[in-house]
């Protein structure tokens, strides 16, 4: 391509999409709650299927609810370039993760169509079923699962707190398609995302090319004691899972925080039991999340957070287990598509800069089966999995136009 | 009375009693799931008043749902003892707890009636509405309400989690008396119960007179942080809410340990939000029990955990807020009844020691309206509040005989 060819996207048109599936699932400080295979969810899938097929594509559905739209390329026989992300959000999440992926990439094909362009390679819109992990653990059982990393029976077995079966639910909103309908040959993988981290925003990056994902281990931890009555008991005579457990959680976190910069340790659920005032706590099951860009550093750090934990259970007379319940390497993307993501970002005269995910994505999985990369475009102060959560509608411009010349350049091979 | 008429208990017959009501709510592990008001309260209420009637006496629902069964006195106009407890129970609770006050003061009736012993003061057994607090807050509700320590409406308002009204639930279970049916006048109240804590165990006690109840306060904390992704997020940026409740919690616990031994702090209910594995927590919502049998002591304690609780949230960026939603001071019960309870465990040989509860009893209300005491039956290991609370029937046989005599004291005179 030269730069007399250089398209760009169309931002309100963009936007618009944005703003219809603002309204599904809508929470009242502007964030969503559209869990994986929710009622929301389906309404979301429903209007999107809608646009897919507005947009002159080929729509199907796999075996893990798995959305695709298809359009066609020109060279016989030759795979699609694929792109997209996820629709469903977490609990009280924002209005862009996931989404903006997905939409931008059926923004992508409107332009195209726009401008008559006929690509070499198909390209594929999709969108993946239960990114989030906040309904059906662990995540990405949508990519997950094309990728080969999970086993359709442990994926349709995946059950939501409240017992609700994955599959289901995939029935019960009328997305349980067919295996047949799996990806069969993918050319590249490529995935627009919200940083979900402070860097681009405090360096001024509007892009940034990702070359790879952190590894993630989740651990869940269950601290059994006593239960008693809180008041006869003294002080001296109780096994009391939560105080142990208040411990651990304040050590892991002062030990990661002197052991490395790159290295996060998160506790983000936790359930006690009984769960009652007047009650000494005689049970708490909590959660680890562990990341770091190199499998080494976390390796250590997990064995040093294994040792800590049943240095603390003895010493607090409870027992202690810990159940590995994810666990993924870190991940290196594709230098060429990456190249092609620099020379959008050059041809448009955007500032770009590389980057290591602290999140997972759905293009963790497909990197596994197809050269994948991704985009990143700027999370205001940081935040993202909180309603909070804002992208600068310029961002989001200049981020679709680097995928749009990336989606091109790979598509045109 | 004289050692010629030392009456003593039909201990099968109580057994027989007790084993009916640990069928209902049933858990797997020996214990009991009875929350008040709930279909299992329900039937254990309606075994109850048969029970009542079938031992002639005469019954009435108050509208707290407390339930009254009175034996006739022979004084004209004389104000009846009122015996009992409570039949509700924790989540998992054990099977003695408040059931044995109300069944022993069934038992005692029928002693009498076997013996066709009329007493001058009518006999008034009680089953008090919610004592546990369990599924109500705050506990003790149903004696509560007849001693004025809470409003009618604030009682009938009050919401179990998910979100049900007292008096909606006192409708559905058949048990909304009328006001008309409280009691008027109460000559002296009296409540055996088992310790709930390890002191007669260990001393070798069959029988504890309770001279009074600690003090206690409720304080529910509610920390407030930022959520966030735990990935992409650096430790250094996070304003994490269960990082710094985990400091709290351990630092209460640190600080009355070496304040007092008498004094006890316990967190037994911890709620976070948004509870995700991979969000960083913004909310932290949990309860502080704090308890000592001196005033003084309770109200130092308080103040420096709420120092420390202000100090733990400044040095971690988070906001906190505090709100005492119980609050009860120290109890002494009568000296009169409590030389009766001597007199009996002499009478009839039983080793006997005075004691504080650590635990709140409806005798604490009573005894706000008419002159009260417990007497207390040894608790195996110190533990209740669990399915594997017990109390041995011997020292049930102990603790139930010297109730008798206690009553048949106070209701001759
Ligand atoms: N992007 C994202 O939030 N993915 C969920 C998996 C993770 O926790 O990183
Ligand atoms: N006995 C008993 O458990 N009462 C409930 C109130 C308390 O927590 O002490």
């Amino acid at each position: 391509m030269d730069m007399n060819e250089l398209l760009t996207i169309n931002l309100p048109r963009l936007q618009a999409m944005i703003d219809v599936s603002s309204k599904i699932g809508a929470l009242a400080d502007g964030g969503l709650c559209r869990l994986a295979l929710s009622n929301e969810d389906k309404a979301m899938r429903d209007i999107f299927v809608n646009w897919l097929q507005d947009a002159g594509l080929t729509v199907r559905v796999d075996d893990f609810g798995n959305i695709y739209g298809r359009r066609k390329g020109k060279k016989p026989g030759a795979a699609p370039v694929m792109i997209g992300s996820h629709l469903d959000t977490q609990p009280a999440g924002g209005k862009f993760d996931g989404i903006l992926g997905v939409l931008a990439g059926l923004e992508v094909v409107h332009v195209l169509n726009d401008h008559h362009i006929e690509t070499e390679h198909p390209i594929e819109i999709v969108s993946f079923t239960n990114e989030e992990g906040a309904r059906f653990q662990p995540p990405m059982l949508g990519s997950g699962g094309i990728a080969g990393v999970f086993e359709k029976d442990f994926i349709l077995g995946r059950k939501d707190k409240e017992g609700r079966r994955f599959d289901e639910e995939l029935k019960r909103v009328g997305y349980f398609g067919s295996a047949e309908d799996r990806p069969k040959d993918i050319h590249r993988y490529l995935e627009l995302h919200i940083e979900q981290g402070p860097v681009l925003e405090k360096e001024n990056f509007p892009v940034a090319a990702v070359e790879g994902i952190s590894g993630m281990t989740w651990i869940e931890v269950t601290v059994t004691g006593e239960s008693n009555h809180a008041g006869p008991t003294p002080m001296v005579m109780r096994r009391d899972a939560l105080v142990v457990t208040a411990k651990m959680i304040s050590v892991i976190n002062q030990l990661v925080r002197v052991l490395d910069e790159d290295l996060t340790a998160t506790t983000g659920q936790i359930k006690i039991s009984p769960n009652v005032i007047n009650c000494i706590p005689s049970t708490a099951v909590f959660s680890v999340d562990v990341r770091h860009p190199q499998d080494s550093v976390r390796g250590k750090a997990i064995s040093m957070i294994q040792e800590k934990i049943a240095t603390i259970a003895a010493s607090g007379g409870v027992t202690v287990s810990t159940n590995v319940i994810w666990d993924i390497a870190a991940t290196q993307f594709s230098q060429e598509i990456i190249s092609y993501v620099y020379a959008g970002s050059t041809a448009h005269g955007y500032p770009v800069r590389s980057m290591i995910s602290g999140a997972g994505h759905d293009a963790k999985y497909m990197n596994d089966i197809v050269p994948s990369a991704m985009i990143f475009v700027p999370s205001v102060k940081g935040r993202s999995h909180c309603q909070e959560e804002f992208t600068r509608w310029e961002d989001i411009e200049k981020g679709v136009n680097v995928l749009l010349y990336t989606v091109q350049a790979l598509a045109q091979k």
